[in-house]
């Protein structure tokens, strides 16, 4: 194609910056990119961490020898880099073709180098403009976390797309969304993996409802990323984040909605509500300003000021129908004119109509092509939160046993003793219960409630027939919480609170927080578990002590904070809530091998 | 325009088959058509049950003199009609503004206007074809039923599309779409109102839980009409159903997946995932056939028509990464090539590639844009069931008073007696439980459990000061289950299952189906309810009598079978589930005013 090709890198008159390894022999390749100097190489070829224990140990001998050359390396396993601003292509992505890749300001980092092409082709269809886009591989040197600090210093760069199969350096991740967040770079991530259940349950409760996804979840939070549901909404919601801040909504979010179809407008409204956000109209009965076949261009443009400028509404949603394919004077060009305000506006256009999208999208106006879509993209908006202020905290002490480390931590322990065969002699106050001392009670038959009396005790601990049992007072309350710990592999220690018993387990209802939290943010928690409405005043029942649930959840969420983290898991389940303080009955602690 | 028109209907010198008015004096307009002979008119204006009680009563009129005058009205509020295939465009809608509208086989019906434009223009882009589209307005006269039925013996129709955002004549609807079956047409359903939570929530707890929206999915599956969660599935899906009767799958349902990318390929695995379907691959580790960077187009074929041909799998997912923009030859062609089976082979093009997509669609294989609309056909497709056989049942006696009704049903009931102040007198073995005759028990601390004697009955009906309480044996099971009945005004007779207690509620955990059901379909019901996992061997706890469950429900669901239909609403809660057996120990009853 009339470009001076060489076979051999040294042959290479000029400075090289970036070499593209597509050979099967990589080793000599990297072995020549140090000899000329060159200071990061991107590997296409697999055969590493890809291709099971052999592959790994190559890798790992790789990228020991590159460290020591002083060559930085993208994959193996990358499909490469674009870089649009800077017009360079340094990828086997198919993509190239397409005539004039539009430049903007859209980075993206992705673990499948497919998306790359993707993400482009249909954002560039889209009007949307793109900087930096990085196929990641098997992040054996370049991960993840270093490259979005690179973005957010990258003047080019606005909004960060991140396309993850997994997170293999959560703490460098977590520091880069916290640069991207003080940059004022909005970082989105679409996450795989939602439907896996877990590389392998573990043992406790908090191990197998904690599954990675939900602790992802609370990571991504924790750090400031919003994190959307849908593929097309990590492309479509880039310029609804540009430049703005994670909305601090102390209520329900409300948007308004002003449209010239009806029917295109509810399959939105309808699709927000499940997402718990409102719709709002001003003077109006009805949730939605409705223009249908009675809008003026004049008309349009006056709504959507009025919407934009109301105070009580957070975001406006301008909802188009057959207008936007054939007449976009009608309403597309009133959305375009609208004066930018604090809030979003954004755009739902009910036709095919792929040059109104486009014209939207190519003036920075989020443009939407279905409802469940704009109805996540909105939702993903308003979920956003400012990273979590890193805080100094008090480290607790470590005890061996789970109940002395709960008082440690200032949470009340049910009145306790160990009987012992043959006597079973004990002085706890009767009515008590009886458990046998090892896990996994409730299959086994292994707890009796509320036995009255000696006699009662003494034919119960017969039948259990074990050496050593738990004899506890018998404590009731207005409900039973579970609440864990679990130092997580992949994003480290994480705090959950859920409603107790079996019913809540199977419908996997509990907050997940990365640790440690606040009592104000275990009071949150405690607002998301469902089952726990059991204690905030549902149907009338009586309210339990949700200041004592939040200062226990905020207690044990503070193990992470113990040196050298020796603490795998611990569990209080169940945690009794009465009207005043809470008693951990059950308890289990498991520290590291 | 050329066309000659006429300010008089009086003035058209041929036979008129069909009217649209869009004047204000439509009373005036409907008597011209009588007297021109005219059978149907479509009236596009609106001020009739669109605009209260005024507008409301004028419709009335305005129909009962259309039924003198002997012509059939669509609307009013209605943007009347378009035939493709006949040429005939009746409608205000813009989409007649594209080129050459194509013609083909789906039919809509909808209530949204604006819907028809949106379905025809984008379904165009997608080389998909249409035959009718009705814009139904407010279904004065013609109404949903009637045109599905119209449709199910239409020959240009082969799918049909209904974009629904209430029903107004179940019986019809269900009717019609048993003939759509009976015709092979498949009828797929897009219904609004998800997020609202009902027009009432009704004084019991089943009216509370059977909200509206169940409802219908409960009447849609009854009738065998496919539900779509997304707007953009409602149009994708139509080539995926067309030809096809519903899977009628034991097990859980299996798709085999090929892909140029894997990543692209994971985003739709991840979501079928989420659906409850699995990907399988033939010999082969991973869940796909990936062929990403070394597929031939022969390669790909061969591959296809072996995922098409293996025994196991029940739909084949052909993903197509960048080729499918710039290189059809790779894969689309081969996917175009594939051998039709009786299982579906469909299509996820993960770049922007319309033409594609457009060349896909216009030879009838299903093309999917978003991963998520793909898994939702697929889900919706294998959740297809054939519409339930009409039986013979067997109606049973009314009883005025719930625990009799229950008796005469067979279901067994706890052994009680009312207890009278001031003695409070009663012959039920000890230990009782102690409640008020009244509703909202649990709120008004109204029930005393577990009374051990006579001498803590006392000081308990003492404290309750009643002049009546409802004595009962003391009942314990495995669990509590919650069994409904309610004539709901949508769709008729409904039955429910739900796990017992406040948490089962909180989680809105619960099956319904259109009554009657047989013991089998009530053996699906507990099935799919989470908490009656309880009763499952879940966590090896002890199963508990699924059939004596089953047919408590398939009793309680025959209510509506009684002449007149006299009973609003039957509930049992709590059921007690036993090793053997179950038992009814609280039951509500409500006539009809």
């Amino acid at each position: 194609m009339g470009v001076q090709a060489y076979s051999r890198l040294a042959d290479v008159p000029e400075q090289v910056d970036h070499a593209f390894i597509m050979v099967p022999e990589v080793e000599q390749a990297l072995e020549d990119c140090a000899a000329r100097g060159v200071p990061v190489a991107s590997i296409y070829s697999n055969g590493f961490a890809d291709a099971g224990r052999e592959g790994a140990a190559r890798q790992a001998r790789l990228i020991e020898r590159a460290r020591s050359l002083g060559v930085r390396l993208l994959g193996p396993n990358s499909m490469g880099i674009v870089n649009l601003p800077g017009r360079v292509a340094l990828t086997v992505n198919a993509v190239l073709e397409m005539d004039a890749p539009p430049a903007g300001a859209i980075s993206l980092l992705s673990h499948s180098g497919t998306m790359l092409g993707t993400v482009l082709s249909r954002g560039a269809a889209r009007g949307l403009g793109f900087a930096k886009l990085v196929s990641l591989g098997n992040e054996a040197d370049l991960g993840v976390g270093e490259l979005l600090e690179l973005l957010a210093a990258d003047p080019d760069t606005k909004v960060i797309l991140l396309f993850l199969e997994t997170v293999r350096d959560a703490e460098r991740l977590a520091a880069a969304g916290r640069k991207a967040h003080a940059a004022g770079k909005p970082v989105v991530a679409y996450k795989l993996g939602r439907s896996a259940l877990g590389e392998a349950l573990a043992r406790t409760h908090t191990g197998a409802l904690a599954g990675t996804d939900r602790a992802l979840d609370a990571f991504f939070r924790d750090c400031g990323i919003v994190r959307v549901d849908m593929l097309e909404t990590l492309i479509e919601i880039a310029p609804l984040l540009a430049g703005r801040r994670p909305p601090a909504l102390k209520r329900k979010p409300r948007v308004a909605v002003v449209t010239t179809t009806g029917g295109g407008a509810a399959t939105v409204v309808d699709r927000l509500g499940l997402h718990g956000i409102e719709t709002i109209a001003p003077d109006c009965a009805s949730p939605i300003v409705d223009l249908t076949m009675t809008a003026t261009p004049a008309q349009y443009t006056a709504v959507l000021e009025r919407l934009l400028a109301l105070p009580e509404c957070d975001g406006v949603l301008a909802v188009v129908g057959s207008s936007a394919q054939f007449h976009p004077q009608l309403a597309v060009e009133p959305i375009l004119a609208a004066q930018p305000r604090d809030k979003p506006l954004a755009a739902f256009l009910t036709p095919h109509a792929e040059r109104s999208l486009a014209l939207l999208g190519s003036r920075g106006i989020p443009a939407f092509r279905t409802p469940e879509a704009c109805a996540d993209a909105f939702a993903a908006y308003f979920a956003w939160r400012a990273p979590r202020p890193q805080r100094v905290w008090h480290a607790p002490a470590l005890h061996a046993d789970a109940f002395g480390l709960l008082r440690s931590l200032g949470i009340e322990v049910v009145e306790h003793a160990i009987a012992e065969a043959p006597q079973y002699a004990h002085s706890i106050p009767y009515p008590v219960a009886l458990k046998l001392c090892s896990a996994h009670k409730t299959e086994l038959g292994g707890v009796a409630l509320d036995i009255a009396d000696r006699a009662a005790f003494e034919a119960q601990a017969r039948k259990m027939s074990e050496p050593r049992l738990m004899v506890q007072k018998m404590e009731r309350g207005l409900a039973e919480a579970i609440v864990g710990y679990r130092d997580d592999p992949l994003v480290g220690p994480l705090v959950l609170l859920g409603a107790g018993g079996t019913l809540a387990e199977i419908h996997q209802d509990f907050a997940l927080r990365i640790a440690p939290v606040s009592e104000a943010e275990a009071m949150e928690m405690i607002e998301e578990v469902k089952g726990l409405a059991l204690i905030r005043g549902y149907r009338k029942l009586p309210r339990g002590d949700r200041e004592a649930l939040a200062r226990a959840v905020a207690a044990l969420s503070k193990l992470g904070l113990i040196e050298g983290r020796p603490i795998a898991e611990a569990e209080i389940n169940p945690l009794i809530v009465k009207r005043e303080g809470v008693i951990a009955v059950d308890a289990l602690l498991a520290l590291k091998e």
